[in-house]
């Protein structure tokens, strides 16, 4: 018996309390949730200040800390975000198919709660809420492991929330953080090896965060897993795209939000494309991105018409930093102001590198040749393929899901954004009149 | 690089190539192996021969033998497996959804397939072919890593399908098996620990066998697994029930196939339900299926009227053995003719009994009470709940899916009966016009 069996435990009666109650019985708690959470502002603030103080004082870089701000403003989202999940319809209870056997026996196929769920996330405070009210609207218990940097903003946001559900009345023991919110960091992930190896107790582990949080995991689980929101994302450009257009989606995918697993973090240009897309990209970006690109690439960005080793010629544009991309750049999620560029001959080229060095998460062309499109759409192994968008909008509230649990990168059980059905299995009713089998 | 890094290599292009391949194309590459198959059956059978000969002379239970053997029936049936996929429709191209975003994006959720998948199971030569058809069908490789014990007929039946394929106009490819057939039995699992290890070529793995199997991939697995086929499984019965067709039920589910992961091993009998069900189902065991039962149910079954304590008098039917059940009777799942038989007092303690003991296979109730069978179906946590009817049909044959690849009793991806579906995936395409995200 490990230090958390008795919250396994609990979150697993918690759960088979929880997986009867109907649509209106859910809701009725999760509005109970959304409504604590409007009340416990002032003091999910004030402990969020705590954890911002803290991260600042370590030495924590701006972008991670604007991941675990919160103001009044991501209070009122986090709020939108269960009311997006109340909205759902109850994905439980479904009849998927139904048929009757020649021999007579009636078959449905019926949804029914995962079960109890955990995930194991990093920083962004918001998961914590999203992660509940989307297991409670599935009918499951949730275990939630948020990184020690937003300790005290975890605790604050999940004891509104239950305090909430329990107002509504609902059952409040169906979300629980791990260790009662005292997580130590990474110098002490004792409760995440318990989580993985919680066979009996715990139907999935989602990790959400970086390469090593996700490797971590997959190394050590003996639960099921859905790895989640690696993002190497690629933007593929052809010649006959609106190239006015191209210069938009890539300054947006890259920077509406760099530290957003579906930012673009390389841009592939077939060759003819590369003088009508890159000087105006280079002037758009000019101060605002670092770029790595390949000698034509470069050529192309200076408005020296590809002619490769002249690059070093002073930049024509205010602020426009270009270094020689390396492998290792291919490879890199910046998850910063960074953007690789490729020169590519051909569709193919495109695609292989794609699939080669990309991490299967958003995928995107910029054409207007259809049969192109086709064939990147068909070809590119990745939970999202774009046509003409840009990469970000690979979200669970773009898609419609409500919140989102993350973004699965593998091709079992879930992939691309996470909503309600991820959380949901099947079971077979098999009715019969004293069938036998012959 | 691993000993089978060029199996995994030569399995992804021969997926890459096939996923494009339209139903009309795969359909007849499948019919090339049907016809393969039917023109090899004297070197199969042959080969069959070999493998059971040195399974016999190496001291093989017989239940095992029969799992092992083929015959012409058998190589039939086979046969008639991959027919019945051939009629199965294209799981691949599916729209499964599609909306369009307030922001005008266009989004459709697609099915793919899901890639290169491995198998790994024992003893009976027919899950070469099944899980090689599905595969094909599914538009996925599958590498097939069989036991030692069928070596010889899975080499035979491997070729003869991948002659078949290839005769067919299909990629012969898309199928292998482990280290080209030469498994080396419990003794040499290196090529196990490999394909459990092989992240970015293989996307699912399936284990099929034994508990202790089951296990070792679990423990060891980096890539994601469906667990199948370990069956504890349970008939409840209450004495509303038809007991005549509850004790022809009940002898179908243990005896219609002792050694499959449907077959019941426990039964959970109410108390009222003792004094007209046991006497008949004893008489109708009697010779052919030991019971291990508890004390109610031991006088019921010797006709005592429930004196326990009295139970040491001579059985009235001819070879009736009954034994004291002990603990690990209700965690043991015999595969062999053996019976639990377990008094009960209420619904609740047959379900508690079933959730604890249960290994979510298949567990049936046999009531003519609509509420409990409801209850029962709500609460018993199983991938198949059946009311009236023989735990025996939990097949994907049965269900109608054609061939199956094992019957999942995991919660995650696919549960039950592993067909055509479990081995595709989904891919979203989104189509914007220059959409960028606020």
């Amino acid at each position: 018996m490990s230090a958390l069996t008795p919250v396994f435990v609990s979150l697993k009666k918690a759960q088979e309390q929880l997986a009867p109650r109907n649509r209106a019985e859910k809701d009725a708690a999760l509005r109970g949730a959304a409504a604590a959470i409007d009340q416990d502002r002032g003091a999910i603030l004030a402990a969020n200040g705590a954890d911002v103080r803290r991260a600042r004082a370590g030495g924590m870089k701006e972008a991670l800390i604007d991941r675990l701000l919160l103001n009044n403003e991501r209070i009122d989202s986090i709020i939108a975000g269960i009311e997006a999940v109340i909205r759902l319809e109850d994905p439980i209870g479904r009849v998927q198919a139904g048929w009757t056997t020649p021999g007579g026996l009636f078959i449905e196929r019926i949804t029914v709660p995962l079960g109890v769920a955990a995930i194991i996330y990093e920083s962004r405070p918001n998961v914590t809420v999203d992660a509940a009210s989307l297991a409670y609207k599935a009918g499951c218990a949730i275990l939630l492991r948020g990184s020690s940097a937003a300790r005290e903003s975890n605790r604050a946001l999940a004891a509104s929330f239950q305090a909430g559900l329990q107002a509504g009345g609902g059952i409040a023991g169906a979300a629980a953080l791990s260790g009662a919110g005292a997580l130590e960091g990474p110098e002490n992930h004792d409760d995440v090896e318990e989580i993985l190896g919680a066979r009996g107790y715990i139907d999935l582990v989602l990790p959400r965060g970086g390469r090593e949080l996700i490797r971590r995991v997959v190394e050590n689980a003996r639960v099921p897993v859905i790895e989640t929101g690696e993002g190497n994302c690629h933007i593929y450009v052809e010649e006959s795209a609106d190239m006015k257009a191209a210069a938009a989606i890539i300054e947006n995918a890259k920077l509406q939000k760099p530290g957003a697993c579906n930012a673009v973090e390389t841009l592939l240009v077939r060759r003819p494309a590369l003088a009508a897309l890159m000087p105006g990209l280079a002037a758009r970006l000019a101060g605002k991105v670092e770029l790595r690109c390949d000698g034509a690439a470069k050529a192309a960005a200076l408005g020296l018409k590809n002619r490769p080793g002249t690059g070093e010629a002073a930049s024509p544009y205010t602020g426009l930093v270009i270094k020689d991309a390396v492998e290792e750049d291919w490879e890199t999620e910046y998850l910063d102001r960074v953007l690789a560029v490729k020169t590519v001959d051909s569709l193919d080229e495109a695609v292989e590198h794609i699939n080669r060095y990309g991490t299967g998460h958003s995928e995107a062309i910029l054409t207007e040749d259809l049969a192109a499109s086709r064939e990147f759409r068909r070809r590119v192994d990745a939970a999202c393929v774009y046509v003409n968008a840009s990469t970000r909008f690979t979200d669970g509230g773009e898609f419609g899901f409500g919140a989102e649990l993350g973004i699965s990168t593998q091709k079992v059980h879930a992939r691309g954004p996470l909503g309600l059905e991820t959380l949901t299995t099947i079971k077979y009713h098999i009715s019969g009149r004293g069938h036998i089998r012959d």
